[in-house]
């Protein structure tokens, strides 16, 4: 196993544009490849996957990269199989799953990722890289198979991670109540991984990166802060 | 057909306690009862349901109502079908359909809801009324065998809805967002329920009730807001 994934909290951070914040990191990512996959299924705002694909060609222009989207082959799962460098992005994490499994790509990404092809995921995309979407914060707007994914960290991951908001009248259930209530049915740990956070994975190293801590979740256990640029043993 | 039922957005308010603001209404739907059978699935907090039961019985008490909860019977299809009133709490709506189905609760519950058995329903026990639970906030924590719903009302409901917050820094998707997601997806209008409202359905008329104004989610049109006491027509 030869692990190479990069796994962000969000794409976007306050104040700055698509990707803008990772250039740095994704010139290392994909130093090894001029030409990355890009997979759209996700498609947040409900943008078309030529309409998503546009955006990243941009943001991928500035270090001079070559972005193909994958709905644009007759054959994903051999596009999956040849890529060199694959980058999967946000939006509803039950549309993007759904797709994986109809067009049968969950496999074939999950022994690609496994050789060591250089990956990078943002919210729905990074979700999928953790045992299940269980801890995903968006609507189910589609049923998809399974809730299972890709599992290339012992953990599941809780993207645009959100403390509770001081003084707030509204009801509703907070992030950390939402993870507790996963715990009464699941064993595995969250990350609560802020926007500006990512992981970095190399071989078996699972790495917090970014301005913020991480919140750290485990079934029984009360949440605590894990510092950036420390190692995620869970 | 012949239905009564009272769907709140949440079960308290802020600076309320449990079920207060709603006591009035509840006299009157349960008017005919003096038992009322509650469905403590949804298990908020991962509550137990015994402890949820007993938050229920307390809330009742003040109205003079006998609350039973379902979990303590044996034959829990024979205790819907013998109920003379219903009660749904909220929680996870995830953890809640999927009890209801792996019980066999989804078929009789609305048998007897058409029947006309006087029913309230907080959060989760609301979204069930809808088509599907696909507008709930909730994690999917656990994959039930289907997101449809018992279809009491011709849409569904987003409990606890919010507002976009101005000058937020988080790049997360906002409610609305999300909603119009669906939309691409799925052509139900949702109905946007904020806290303190709910709604009163007898026999074919939905009204809207509660101190807020609702917002209505059609797909390919803009969404718009509904005043409080009005009838909803979709």
């Amino acid at each position: 196993m030869n692990k190479n994934l990069l796994l962000a909290s969000s794409s976007t951070i306050y104040g700055g544009s698509y990707l803008e914040y990772l250039l740095l990191e994704l010139e290392v990512l994909f130093k090894d490849t001029d030409t990355i996959l890009f997979i759209p299924y996700a498609r947040p705002d409900g943008i078309t996957h030529d309409g998503y694909t546009n955006i990243v060609q941009k943001a991928f222009k500035k270090i001079n990269k070559k972005i193909i989207g994958l709905h644009t082959y007759e054959n994903p799962i051999k596009a999956i199989q040849e890529a060199s460098g694959i980058f999967t992005g946000g939006g509803n994490t039950f549309v993007l799953v759904n797709a994986l499994y109809k067009n049968n790509i969950m496999a074939p990404l999950r022994a690609g990722l496994l050789q060591g092809i250089p990956y990078l995921g943002t919210s729905a995309g990074s979700n999928i890289c953790g045992l299940t979407i269980q801890t995903t914060n968006d609507m189910p707007i589609i049923y998809p198979p399974s809730f299972k994914t890709l599992g290339m960290i012992p953990f599941n991951i809780n993207p645009h991670y959100l403390d509770p908001t001081k003084d707030s009248k509204h009801m509703g259930e907070t992030r950390e109540t939402r993870i507790k209530e996963y715990h009464q049915y699941n064993t595995p740990a969250v990350v609560g991984l802020r926007e500006g956070s990512w992981l970095r994975i190399i071989d078996q190293k699972i790495v917090l990166k970014g301005t913020h801590s991480a919140r750290i979740f485990k079934q029984d256990t009360s949440p605590y802060e894990l510092k950036t640029n420390s190692e995620i043993l869970l």
